[in-house]
């Protein structure tokens, strides 16, 4: 594969693109969240002046009306020092009625706006009086002013309608912006694994801290900050294998253990969450106003579920990696600038320690 | 006490003004929330055109900044078909960091952004880049053209910047303004019990449905509504008691038995919330920028909570009384009318039941 | 229906006997939890010497073995100063592999050595190494020598054998031999609802206190002892409508509602648990071992859960009013006696209330 | 240091006694949970015959009667496919009111009988009516016959009885004798860490699978055997920092983030469950009825927790890591053996790696 050097420094790319494989299952063909068929992600990324850093991420788990055709889903809360919005009532009907809209710490509230906006709006929902609307963050002030509060529901809006199926852009884009991992720059980052017959995907928002440890070496980078451990991360799972809600949470919780592979600890002031759900037809939820005689739900035995686990904590640490490998330096608010982990030096540790190919 | 009758109706009053007295624990001198000292209760009510029947009510644990000096505060989900937001972060944290907004379902996006604009300019938080706004809904959508979602960030900051100690306004009023509760126009409600020497305030959002019950009698009222008994009903309750977190979540869910004693039964599509916090100064958390040298905080032994448990179930029965015997007949959006809880028939039932003098 | 009489007071029965109809859902026919069909109750009552009173009561909900062919199970912890085991595992897997026992609260180790045992040696489970058995308790150290440890693993194994479907002994029987409610002897009750096309059935063990209400009205009774609201209530709620585990779980907590109608507040000292189960085919788990090819199991709608909701209420409302009517007199370790609810004085108030006829 | 080497195998021995050092805060002097002043550690390692290798570790938080001096505590599920009896109560009060009890799946009936005997008879507890006993297990039915049920309540007498502070025998002893991880011989491991000033101590019982990693490294073991994930971790968690039940519910949680960085994942067949105490003085609780005037308990600011954090993830995971080194090959249960992990090529790879020197 042909790079363009820049300064000694490979360009960026995910971490396969450099023979880094985490874990042992295999990917899916695009190695995103879009592998589980139906899943739309879509990007707003705002970049103003040099104040604004920050954006928005949607994600649909189809691309019909959520509303009408629910999924079932559920919550993990890692840490619970966040503004995860929606919670409560995924936890108690174990569904999914909107998309999950991920964005900045004080702009929750826009997204919430946002996407209610669009649900009532959705054709079909005419008479809709009641929206559980999901939306999750992380915290980019330092290199967005985000006291300013730039984003607005318009923006959020435009994710909704941009979201797409296909290859999924990375780094610092959407509602990965302006976030910051391991000192480094950080955002959106995304990952799948197949687990049989079945596919697992997941996207992670990357915005904590710790020791940045990639497929198990503790990396010692000479220029390397010491950033504090808090911050916070998003990580929503999607799967096609049909689920209850409650399988659905047992995944989302498995996502964490992804991120203690990446050296993640889940800091005091860390707001660390999942989100799990399921596409499969076999658990999606028709409204009964639209079809008094849907079927029950039918879902898989929890004997099948060990290999689904696994595949969630492999993609959550690829997802996180990826965010890494794919960001680039961004200089933002107050004249601060985070720098893209330097892949070079990762790449010679990772070599001496035998990860990749000497 | 002198009433002006309309159509051999009394005039609307709290219960006790009819020798309606629930449970056996005494009294605060204003049978609210604002006994427990500190507390402060703000509400906008919004009645505009045939259609808003809407509006904000805010109360404040104490009139400082609370996002510096924060209180304890546990959370309890009776049934989580609701939209509360900020649960997490009370939960992971034991403290609330801002006041509780409450409003309509679909406006919880304008209680948040009004609320973090609040806190973002107080005095003392110019570098708050993070905050856990909490904010609690019922559906008016019954009354109030909820669609349209007439709440303001405005409104949030007049309902924060009003909210005052003394009497709170009850019945169709902030928050409760377009609320229905047993079919019966409902709304803001509150009342308060001496446990020892400790205070218990609550303040209700009344607007689910079931089996009507005052002091245990079942009222069989002849124009009664059948109303679903979908609905939601948000409950804060305030101590004055030094209680941890742990202690205060216990406290909250005893809030939900009050909520049975008045015949609700947490239907399925009912949002029921409470939210409980204490003022003592022993358990206050000042933050550590502040004061890095915070004393701990200390709290009561479990031993001694049982007399606070039963003070959260009375006061929570008769805060929802409340709430019906103060609100008036509302007629609103698309027509429709929510007739007042007649107050004569209950009365006469209360007195066949040996409830009230005959 | 002719009763003899002693001193005064009618013969003991159930409240219905006496015109007493708690709520407003229909009864099934036997007015118990073996309304639904398969569950089976199984007793034994140790009463020796001076000094035990105490004992085991069983509850199957088939009469197959549950080990491998499992019902999904919901549980809910009202107040968790108890000592039920097996908890997790029914919250992970959200299903029951083994019945549910209820004895005294210092042997609950023998519950759990019966119950493995009782399991390991069903035909069909010769290879079984592992047993989530769940026990559950209430304190009867007033009127039984708790520290004895009087139950045994045979006692258990006895009741569990001798567990059949028909009517349900109430009272002080099994575990409840020794319990007390509100100050008088409490127990075993039990009752029913009809919700539709499903039934709900609940069997509870009552050992609380708070101010006794019956349909509403608390009693004042002249010798009323003034007991300390500690205690535990332990409830176990039947139906044959095919709900997943979640959906179990939310039936579980509304038992909370109906202890709250009878007075009780979930005091500090009182280990109040429900535990929720289907025994509706639908949802059956059959072991993977057994059939690999399970059918995947298949709920019914939140939307359809309310009246289940309500029927809980009910249920367990009326089987504490069972258990503490049907429960005579006991006298008991270190010479103490605990009074069976007056009955006659009780009608006297409920008549006066209007509750029953005059 | 000098070892006898057996068939080119080093002597079994502590991972750091073969310079690898997971993490990087510093140990205690023993590193072991004992470094966290009081906590006393006890043994009783059954083998009998062909069939039986299994037994009990107790681990008391103090030496002195825990029921009326009651530690505050934490517990945290993992995966809950196991039967850690006395968790509600736990979550309810917030504290531990006896040691904790380690022994086989199908014994924990005996770990409570036992620990129940031993509070009632300890000097100032003869009038306990009620206790909360903590008994956690793994399954060891590999090497164990475990439906023989070999653990007797005198079994748990003795590890209760024979407690002491000071270095913890590791490997195949107490109830780690006859527990597999990754297929290799688990058992009992611990490790402690410093973070600041205060200490972090970790007991693990070693029972589940995955690839197993070491400081990163996934291990590839020519004779690896090919292990079902399933099984199950039971982690002690010490520490002497005055923490809340609530931030001890938090440390709890992170104990999984180290199970993580071993290679587990939790899988569905797992019981995986971690419990954290406080000894600091500062929380104790003492009973009331012992002293009326007990102070209120004082605790560390969230914000101090982070550093805390970190100390169990990397105590928990160097706790697994000693399990396995210092258990020794076992012959058990029809002839089946459980090889100890071989230590030569495990070096090999880690010096390859770079993690240890070459």
């Amino acid at each position: 594969m042909l790079r363009v050097m820049t300064q000694g420094e490979p360009a960026r790319g995910r971490v396969r693109d450099f023979a880094i494989r985490p874990g042992q299952l295999p990917c899916g063909p695009l190695n995103a969240i879009t592998d589980v068929t139906g899943v739309l992600v879509g990007h707003v990324t705002l970049i103003e002046g040099e104040d604004t850093r920050t954006g928005v991420t949607a994600v649909r788990p189809h691309s019909g009306n959520l509303y009408q055709d629910r999924v079932p889903a559920g919550v993990s809360v890692g840490n619970g020092f966040g503004k995860l919005a929606g919670v409560t009532q995924v936890q108690e009907l174990g569904e999914l009625e909107t998309p999950v809209v991920l964005t900045n710490t004080l702009c929750v509230s826009r997204g919430l706006d946002g996407l209610i906006d669009w649900t009532l709006h959705q054709p079909g929902n005419e008479t809709v009086r009641s929206v559980n609307a999901v939306v999750g963050e992380t915290n980019d002030g330092l290199l967005n002013d985000i006291r300013s509060r730039a984003v607005t529901p318009g923006h959020v809006l435009s994710a909704l309608e941009n979201a797409v199926s296909g290859p999924v852009p990375e780094g610092a884009v959407g509602a990965g912006t302006g976030t910051v991992a391991f000192g480094w720059k950080g955002g959106i980052g995304t990952s799948s694994r197949r687990a049989g017959e079945w596919t697992v995907g997941v996207l992670v928002q990357s915005n904590y801290g710790g020791q940045l440890t990639v497929c198990g070496v503790p990396l010692d980078l000479a220029a390397a900050p010491s950033p504090a451990p808090d911050g916070s991360v998003m990580i929503l799972v999607a799967t096609d294998a049909p689920l209850s809600d409650r399988n659905l949470t047992r995944l989302a919780r498995r996502a964490f253990l992804g991120i203690a592979r990446t050296g993640g600890f889940l800091a005091n002031g860390s707001g660390d969450y999942a989100v799990a759900f399921s596409t499969h037809p076999q658990v999606r939820r028709t409204s009964m106003h639209r079809n008094p005689q849907a079927p029950p739900v039918a879902d898989l035995a929890n004997e099948l579920t060990s290999p689904l686990f696994q595949a969630v904590v492999e993609a959550t640490e690829e997802a996180v990696l990826n965010s890494l490998f794919m960001a680039s330096t961004v200089r933002g608010h107050a004249g601060r600038t985070v720098e893209a982990l330097p892949l070079e030096p990762t790449l010679q540790q990772l070599r001496r320690a035998g990860v990749i190919p000497g």
